[in-house]
């Protein structure tokens, strides 16, 4: 710890009666209880345990008994508890100055299918340790506290794009893992489908939001840094690509007669892959899915569709890779006498996130003795669409192994008191200087 | 023509009563009747004509009409109908000379699912067409002549297999596209499942077989020859090859971090290809199914199981490209931190034509002024199981653009008169002079 930087951090910081976060020992920043952090964590998993993993996608009965768990905490932790019309659950902490915006912090806790245990309960549950050290410490806080537990992030973020920017009426229809459409798990939960306008936030609703998660990569464990101050949410390029050769007997058409579109599919994803390590930068391109027609061991594939996603902080690098894509398809189409064919099947555009706030996480990561370096996210968050209302920043702490969406999903349980004291240091810087203005 | 060609090998041919194929023109060796076979394949293709294709699957109705028509057009040829206890179908003609084995030749008139009207029914009508040209021109063979119907080619050469090696139980019980067991099926089809042993033939049954066969490649199509020599069927090495990698997040994992199956299944079917072409010779490899896990767009897969179909005429070459796929995927492995193991599906071994009956067959044409080449089959036929008891021959026609096992097949009339013409002087000239033994 750097006593200096501590002493900038959370010195003007506001105590109310005891002073609180002092009280103990006036030469350490107020930490979580990290105990008890760990303990609801725990908790929280016996909501839809399952032999295969954390069953608890958006819409289900574990989903339903894991919100009213989280629910139960908020009101422990001394929260004022509402929730809105796109049934996602807020907890509420008054400020001591009045007209301020709150600061928002939170996460979710719905999981994918066979998910971990820590992809949004670390955030989540993070949040609420903070409230709740805060009302213990009886720290006051300028701006009000807002802890969110934002519904359904895993089907598409759509608790906190309900509150950012909306659903359309075909989006609303689309239907989500557990079976339902989104309308009717969203009337599930205790939200009201006909009045989610009133859910809707406006810039300048929020000072900003903070969501602490899981890497759910592997650097911050491969390099033993302890916290990742999030450069942004990359944006996510999904194209479909369909190659088409000519299908044909495998025993009777010599090599080169054929029209191979299983060929011409290897060859792209080989370029699609040496393409995107060749330009310089952290960007990221997989192809995942793959079918090929007439898919007999016997006939030559005369037609291939695979899926290609491409994920970067920059536009700009997106467009350079998708346009080599398309060029190696060009080449590859003249050497195997296929016709290649892109489709755009999904565009999420890049997050930034806001570098004041980077530098409060950079800072308050410092004077609790943690190591960190900037990163971006390569997976999607709720606060890429919270980033439309209001300046977002995220913190991430070490995945063993870099692995999620996984019962193997593991972060220590060190790691994420780490986290969730970073994500109090910073909610009061914050909460002190403002984002400068 | 080339005189001195046809009159070696027509001259010896004992004619009965009138002398009939050197009545007409005494120039010219006789030829098949070409409008009436090519009428018959019209007729044939009836059954089971659809709007996608001809579907005439073994112990479907269509091939059990198919089969009553053969059987007419059989007896029509004044040939002796039997069935045997595989439910092939046979007709014989007498030879004139006691104790000499018959001269086998036929196909199958099976198809497969949407196919089209010329794999198999050319050789099947082809060699009815034969038989009954020389019962018109009271031709007298000293062999017996056999036309075979062979049931079920296309589900695995069936019938020929059962009357030169036999099936085990369990392939008795395996399930044909008709969905009944080959057992039931054989019955259906007016065979008896437990006499089968009845149906077995043994070395020395036969002289030799002859099949006239659309060549299903577009080798004769496209240098304009007429006649193919086939000089045997290949042989067949089927792999199943599975790549296994890790499954990771599309946007967290860094492209050098990666075990992705995909990648490594690219790279692997690209050297399968560059390996086949790199070898001197005709072999073909070709990647034909392919399934990825998880296979959604945004997991990197974990797990990708892709087939091998590699052929040729040579053990040695099947072997060597075999070595190099291998040595592939060691050096594929290393590169993309994957695991990479073959396991054999199927084995066929190749089934080299006899060189006395592909001379016999190469003269025939010349005597009838056809351009002919020699040529490998690619595609399985009942002549490669036939070749366990009797010296085999082969004898294909063009297929326009090498198209089959579609609508879209065809040979044209001419083409399909052509062969038989050729298929009636080589069974002529092999029965007068036997295999030089």
């Amino acid at each position: 710890m750097h006593r200096r930087d501590f002493a900038a951090l959370a010195g003007a910081a506001t105590v109310s009666g005891l002073p609180g976060w002092l009280s103990a020992t006036a030469q350490q920043p107020v930490r979580v209880n990290g105990e008890r952090l760990n303990r609801h964590l725990a908790e929280l998993a016996a909501h839809g345990r399952s032999p295969t993993g954390t069953n608890r996608a958006a819409y289900t009965d574990a989903d339903l008994s894991g919100r009213e768990y989280v629910t139960g905490l908020l009101r422990e932790a001394g929260l004022d508890v509402r929730m809105d019309t796109a049934a996602n659950i807020f907890g509420r902490r008054e400020g001591s100055q009045r007209g301020l915006p709150a600061i928002l912090l939170g996460s979710h806790i719905d999981s994918v299918p066979d998910g971990g245990n820590y992809d949004g309960d670390v955030g989540s549950l993070g949040a609420i340790e903070v409230a709740r050290t805060l009302g213990e410490r009886r720290i006051s806080t300028r701006h009000p506290i807002e802890v969110v537990i934002f519904q359904n992030e895993e089907g598409g973020t759509i608790g906190s794009k309900l509150m950012a920017a909306g659903l359309t009426e075909a989006e609303l229809d689309g239907v989500a893992r557990s079976g339902k459409t989104i309308r009717e798990g969203t009337r599930l939960l205790g939200g009201d489908p006909a009045r989610l306008s009133e859910a809707r936030r406006s810039p300048g609703d929020y000072l900003c939001y903070f969501e602490l998660h899981i890497e759910q990569g592997g650097i911050l464990d491969e390099a033993g840094i302890k916290i990742g101050v999030v450069e942004g949410i990359v944006g996510i390029r999904w194209y479909e690509v369909t190659i088409r050769g000519f299908a044909n007997h495998a025993g009777t058409t010599p090599m080169d007669r054929r029209k191979d579109a299983m060929l011409a599919a290897a060859r792209l994803t080989v370029a699609v892959n040496e393409i995107t390590r060749a330009i310089p930068g952290r960007q990221v391109a997989t192809v995942g899915r793959i079918t090929a027609l007439p898919g007999t061991v016997n006939v030559i594939p005369g037609q291939v569709v695979l899926t290609i996603d491409l994920r970067d902080m920059s536009v700009a690098t997106m467009t350079l890779a998708t346009g080599r894509f398309h060029d190696a398809a060009r080449r590859i189409e003249a050497e195997t006498g296929t016709s290649i064919t892109f489709r755009d099947l999904s565009t999420n555009e890049p997050a930034p996130t806001d570098p004041r706030l980077r530098r409060v996480i950079t800072e308050s990561a410092r004077a609790l003795g943690l190591s960190s370096r900037e990163m971006p996210s390569g997976a999607g968050h709720d606060a890429q669409e919270v980033a439309r209302i209001a300046p977002i920043a995220m913190i991430f702490v070490p995945s063993v192994r870099g692995i999620s969406h996984s019962p193997e999903e593991l972060s220590r349980p060190e790691d994420i008191t780490n986290g969730a004291n970073v994500l109090l240091q910073s909610v009061l810087a914050v909460d002190r200087t403002g984002l400068g203005r």
